[in-house]
């Protein structure tokens, strides 16, 4: 079926081409129960590069105690240089560095773009970063002022935009406070996460409103949404309808928060895939190939893809042979 | 989490109230391996309707041979009836009457809105329903016009309105023709329906702008999505931002095309509701006694509900009983 479908057909209003932001070798690898081989890894951003994907979210330089499934951040660095991939043509590639400590491994590592993390609500600072909002933003600062005078851009991820498990909902103006705060400071980029999936498309058009309020502009945005309550994608329209054209998701739907109860995975990249080609958008990524990587790596971890599309387009593979 | 997500965002252009058309009783179970024995499913009515369904598609007067899941049409019904759910204050109830004789059943057994059920491709009307376009729309005809001169409203289905897994892409003329059909001759809502779940939200807008372009009225149409490929609930976004107020859905998304290759179930009512309550939409469906009955009807069929939604909230009703 999938050389039929998905049909283009445009809606108004919505942009030519969108940057789809892979997460799943650092989002999603470390919430697997286990821990991949670094040469699996390596294997999986490779492939993931083959099928057209140009913005990819590769490690983070966390501490081993802390994150055990990436302590070979290193290690899987230097492979895919060594092999060419860090300095494939027109490749982004982004480490998450969550201190000074993790920024200077990265850049020693070579590095070409950090992200750094801060919280959208008190709790979560406090329960995972052991900070407060303010905290964290005044820790990122020295990390994101240094990155930008080395050259380097940064991603900054707020997390709990649109809800917080303890909280309950998260006033909009905290969101377009701390985005503030992370432009002001340097970053180039801001992810908003929707950590705990909670949001509906009103409130992403709300928060999105506030934030461009602030002197954010659309180009700097983009979003991060999980799929635990199925909303994902709808969410994503909306962004797209108020300017955004940077979208985070993860191959096969890898992924979860581990500190975020009952939080399930990540949007997945065949299903955000689907929709952008079926709205004429162009991401550059081939779905098929796409599509073989989530079940290569599937195969790698011992469990299916957690994505709709790539079942349904693996499904349909095997009726078409079957018959 | 439940009582304080989702937290209604109204967005711009989107109605005040949605009807959602629950159809698990009918679409949901045929597609079941086993058969449900009829008190189960009255059951299920029953719980649906505590649950503030409003809408309830309850079975289909088609012959044992084809669908032996609903044979006990007139059974379900009479039970429906003697408990009072069929007379219960502002509940509609629809049955599926795919000829003459099923017609005539639905009638006896005090049916008080039937269904008709039309293909807009070629293929699929005669690998599904024996017969070609016209001659399904011509054998619908004296159907629905009897039902109209007895009194009732006909909900028209059309399916394939996106695309046929034979045939590829449809055209979204053929769409309108045969929904402007269908409303010439008596049908007072029509559900279009993507049947193999390949939409995306641009083509859900094109198809909707053809058929209002024919005449049909937004508040005539509803709209039924299948979630193959995790697009209905953006599909469903589109919809509402073209003025649709009326939306299929399944509880605990039971539900597959069995005539259809790969297709997976129905948009979960669960999922549905969580958008709309977010957008600030009224349903008058209680999400915690919908997720109840859903996990209860899991209980019965041996398999959990395929909903997002039904499964966070009931996972995180586990987590606070633990914690």
């Amino acid at each position: 079926m999938s050389p039929r479908f998905p049909h283009p057909h445009r809606a108004a209003g919505l942009p030519d081409r969108v940057r789809v932001h892979e997460v799943g070798p650092r989002d999603g690898l470390q919430a697997e129960a286990g821990v991949v081989p670094v040469g699996v890894k390596a294997e999986f951003c490779r492939r993931l590069v083959g099928a057209g994907v140009t913005s990819l979210e590769v490690t983070s330089f966390v501490s081993p105690r802390w994150v055990p499934q990436l302590a070979d951040a290193e290690e899987l660095m230097e492979q895919l240089r060594s092999d060419g991939t860090l300095t494939a043509p027109n490749l982004r590639t982004v480490v998450l560095t969550p201190n000074r400590r993790g920024y200077d491994r990265a850049l020693a590592a070579g590095a070409t773009e950090i992200a750094v993390f801060v919280s959208a609500t008190q709790t979560f600072a406090r329960r995972n970063l052991n900070s407060t909002v303010e905290g964290a933003l005044a820790a990122a600062a020295p990390v994101v002022a240094e990155a930008r005078s080395a050259g380097l851009p940064v991603r900054g991820y707020v997390s709990m935009c649109f809800g917080d498990p303890w909280e309950g909902p998260v006033a909009v103006a905290d969101v377009a406070r701390v985005t503030g705060q992370l432009i002001e400071m340097g970053a180039t980029t801001i992810s908003l996460g929707d950590t705990i999936g909670v949001a509906t498309p009103g409130h992403v058009a709300g928060v999105l409103a506030a934030v461009l309020d602030v002197g954010a502009r659309a180009e700097q945005l983009a979003v991060h949404f999980h799929d635990t309550y199925g909303q994902a994608l709808a969410n994503v329209l909306a962004a797209l309808q108020h300017g955004i054209t940077e979208i985070d998701s993860s191959a096969g739907g890898l992924g979860r928060c581990p500190y975020a109860r009952g939080a399930t995975g990540n949007l997945a990249t065949e299903d955000l895939v689907w929709m952008l080609h079926g709205l004429g958008i162009n991401t550059g990524i081939d779905l098929d190939v796409l599509v073989d990587t989530s079940m290569w790596m599937g195969g790698q971890l011992g469990h299916p893809p957690a994505s709709a599309t790539a079942t349904a387009i693996n499904n349909s593979r095997r009726t078409t042979t079957d018959a």
